[in-house]
């Protein structure tokens, strides 16, 4: 398994009993990610198993409600349970002023600090580096400021064959440097080529996350290529006014940026509280790009 | 029916599964109060068949997240609903300044006016008259500024006996001073007494929320002879000093106050998370006064 997004919630603006405002968990390797925090979030996280500690980063993408509501009770339960690490929170900026004034409201001092990093530019820009991936923010086109967010895992190391260790006497120490590509030498000067040592690093994969926006093909050149783009289809297209009204997009559109960008899967979401069932908005973006599919609340996707 | 009481949620700082943060609907006869609105509580009113836009009035104890974390979500949602009714939030004063932040984030101008009632005072005081009910604060004892709630339904008219209006020939005109309490004067000067005319009044009922405080003798003045009192029972009474350090009770003091403040009824709740099942709390609490009753999520009181 390389990355695992699990759909915390995907409705929009209006919650119904079968869908939690935006929420996301993507995991890599033992990396987890939250993407917003729409209410219910901290109740979902428990529902999926996901732990709250867990989370070192947090990323909301603007500030209306469905997308961050649920933040100040998380970290304040992680206050509860005594949380000493720090916590990364990278969103709009007056999200600092809005959280603050809730801990004085409140007489907290949380147990861990709390770091906001302001989201802003016109481009796409690295944000975060651990040792498992990349994340990068990039501006959506949406009523307030509004940004969406790459995850690359970083290049993995190649593997060793087992049985070429024993053959060259290939010692502990130059394990590292081989599997970063170097070729061996042996003893008696004979250069063994890396190929023959390695198996090749796994592919590193990529994921997007693309809610709220207008259509707007811009987006196109921050996604391009990834392995999965979730992006928001509010929409079925028969309401395109309502859409680009709101700075929302069609089920059709997100289809349309899928193609354009060339991704490999496409996840759609963030449906209006009048669509019950969701399936004519699959079915429409199906019509142009196969291969997509529709979030759902405790969904859990692999991209391996 | 005279009120009806639904638990929302019954659950403290950490929510669980099975209860979500505090949040309590009353109905007295037409009319819809919102008591505390934690995380969660548009989907548990949508869960109860409660719509949101029937409330006029919202009550908010105080500024721990778990009380007042899903206010913002519904206020959102009455917006995109086109709500023009205008809203009556009671709360301690931060609040106001809290949302004001959290629509100016959002860029949104509400459809209908939202005033602001600052909760103040030691002693308690009358915050609402309707055409159904009184409704009074009340200062609580907790770890920062807190209120509780009383409700008390207004005097209901006696109910005329049917035959009388056809034996006296009483005119419409008449009925509502002899429900209202007046005797009847015959065309012929022969007084009526009113208690052959009419039905006693329905005796008007009463509720009391406490949540959240530690045990404090000033409260049962407060709340002394209500039909119902819903008091916190966070802990059990062999955590009082957990109780004590974080200004709650205990299951035992719950019932105590019940007990001095001579109540009908009590209903407990706020249970502490550590608790899954929380028999224990009741029994202990029953220990002291027998007539209590455990609240738990989307649980119905009718007080009649």
């Amino acid at each position: 398994m390389s990355l695992k997004l699990t759909i915390l919630g995907c409705g929009s603006a209006t919650p119904t009993i079968d869908r939690n405002p935006t929420a996301q968990a993507l995991q890599v390797l033992e990396r987890f990610f939250l993407i917003d925090c729409g209410e219910g979030t901290q109740l979902q996280l428990r529902r999926n198993k996901i732990r709250p500690r867990h989370f070192d980063h947090i990323f909301i993408s603007h500030l209306h409600g469905d997308h961050y509501l649920g933040l100040f009770g998380l970290l304040s339960s992680l206050h509860l349970y005594s949380r000493s690490k720090p916590m990364h929170v990278f969103c709009p900026s007056p999200l600092k002023e809005i959280i603050e004034l809730q801990l004085k409201a409140s007489d907290t001092r949380l147990t861990y600090e709390l770091y906001f990093h302001e989201l802003q530019g016109n481009e796409e820009q690295l944000i975060v580096e651990t040792n498992e991936a990349l994340v990068y923010s990039f501006p959506m086109n949406h009523r307030i400021p509004c940004w969406g967010f790459k995850f690359v895992e970083k290049p993995r190391p190649r593997s060793m064959k087992g049985e070429k260790i024993r053959e060259y006497n290939i010692p502990f120490s130059k394990i590292d440097e081989i599997r970063n590509g170097k070729d061996f030498i042996t003893e008696t000067g004979r250069i063994i080529q890396n190929e023959e040592l390695t198996f090749p690093a796994k592919v590193a994969r990529t994921y997007a996350f693309c809610s709220d926006t207008i259509y707007d093909e811009q987006i196109i050149s921050y996604v391009r290529n990834v392995d999965l783009l979730y992006h928001e289809a509010t929409f079925a297209h028969d309401l395109l006014d309502k859409a680009i009204n709101r700075y929302h997009s069609t089920a059709l559109q997100a289809a349309q940026i899928a193609v354009k960008a060339e991704v490999k899967k496409l996840i759609i979401g963030h449906y209006s509280s009048r669509y019950g069932d969701i399936t004519a908005l699959l079915n429409e973006a199906r019509t142009v790009f196969q291969n997509t599919i529709a979030a759902s609340d405790n969904l859990v996707i692999e991209i391996s």
